[in-house]
């Protein structure tokens, strides 16, 4: 479920072997808990058996015991900047949030694929506009790093043409159309898989490649060589 | 934790107590749900851990048996259009994925409170850019509402003026600034809930209230009178 753009990586402080027994524990993890999250936003269960459910839900947690990582801390099992991201919102096989979207390069940039689940409905049978949003924003971020300038999104300009249909293959596109300085301009689109020529949110965004004193200041946590 | 705006709709097939009791436990629920995605994205525990408790979330899943609510239904604690949502991923108190934001109604539009965890992280220790998307794109469309006029968007540009941190109560704004027809226009702004003069992110969006006949076409459950 990592992305083929990055799976090759390895944080230096981990033997291969372990780092995938761990990324896969994540992913198994987070597989069930999105499994359990759609289950929770449809059950029409009656509320004796959901609030037993979340007893049983606070019960696991704490058996999620030990160290946590801390604030900004990147997780031992992710590479920052532009590698894996076990619990991306969007791409990451370990966060119960995203759907998550599987990235690969393309000719000109990076496409996408993903199914919506009911837990990311806003108008009834269809998909949340913002998170159309968080797709494209995360996807236009992969182009900007697949083409070798890693970025920050500093604007981002959305047209939704038809709503998004939920529980149904969609295709995601994203290229870099320009540069000027350190500002890249990104071009981005969500159909569906079926239906390619029909664009349902289109986007152009522009990122920007923090200077190294900037992204210092932004993240202490940052290895030196980057 | 619904909107004061909206908290005393009563859908018409169910009484006020059985409603109350319904959405209490459907809450309690997305609030040990919300616990258990914050914890699971922090937690340095081992592959045997997390796969042990893998299988207490496929079992605890399996305890919501009996009907789930179909494609495009909307959900018995809900009123739409323009009400409770308990499941919104973003305001909704039922949802594992919202913050959730708490939306009041101000002077001159609405304005929203909520915190992001670190599974909402987009650059380590700051939100993801797509999800102030979605915090925006939702919050202007209670701006909508609160106007008289429920829309969907069409378009939203936004503008990131400076990260959005993670583990920090926010403050949101939205505003009606103009109609054009069926068209409404909003804007809308994040701060941090201590400087309310910083501007993190900003954006406008357009919005459109579908006419009677677009709307049964895209949302066929609707009733009726609506």
């Amino acid at each position: 479920m990592t992305s083929p753009l990055t799976h090759h990586t390895t944080p230096d402080n981990q033997a291969p072997d372990e780092l995938n027994r761990q990324r896969a524990a994540v992913a198994a993890l987070g597989r069930e808990l999105r499994a359990l999250v759609e289950t929770a936003v449809r059950t029409t269960a009656e509320p004796e058996t959901l609030h037993r459910v979340a007893d049983g839900v606070r019960s696991l947690a704490r058996q999620l015991t030990g160290r946590r990582r801390a604030h900004a801390e990147t997780p031992a099992v992710d590479e920052f900047p532009g590698g894996v991201r076990m619990y991306s919102p969007v791409t990451g096989p370990g966060s119960p949030l995203a759907p998550p979207v599987h990235v690969t390069p393309v000719e000109d940039g990076v496409a996408g694929t993903c199914t919506l689940g009911i837990a990311h409905e806003g108008p009834p049978g269809y998909g949340h506009g913002g998170m159309s949003a968080m797709l494209l924003d995360e996807l236009m971020g992969w182009a900007c790093t697949a083409a070798g300038m890693p970025g920050m999104t500093i604007g981002l300009q959305l047209r939704h043409h038809r709503p998004v249909p939920l529980q149904t293959p969609l295709h995601l596109s994203a290229r870099v159309i320009g540069t000027d300085g350190r500002k890249i301009f990104v071009a981005g689109s969500i159909t569906t898989d079926d239906d390619r020529s029909a664009t349902l949110v289109s986007a152009d965004g522009t990122f920007v490649a923090p200077d190294p004193d900037r992204a210092r200041a932004l993240f202490p946590s940052l290895r030196e060589e980057t």
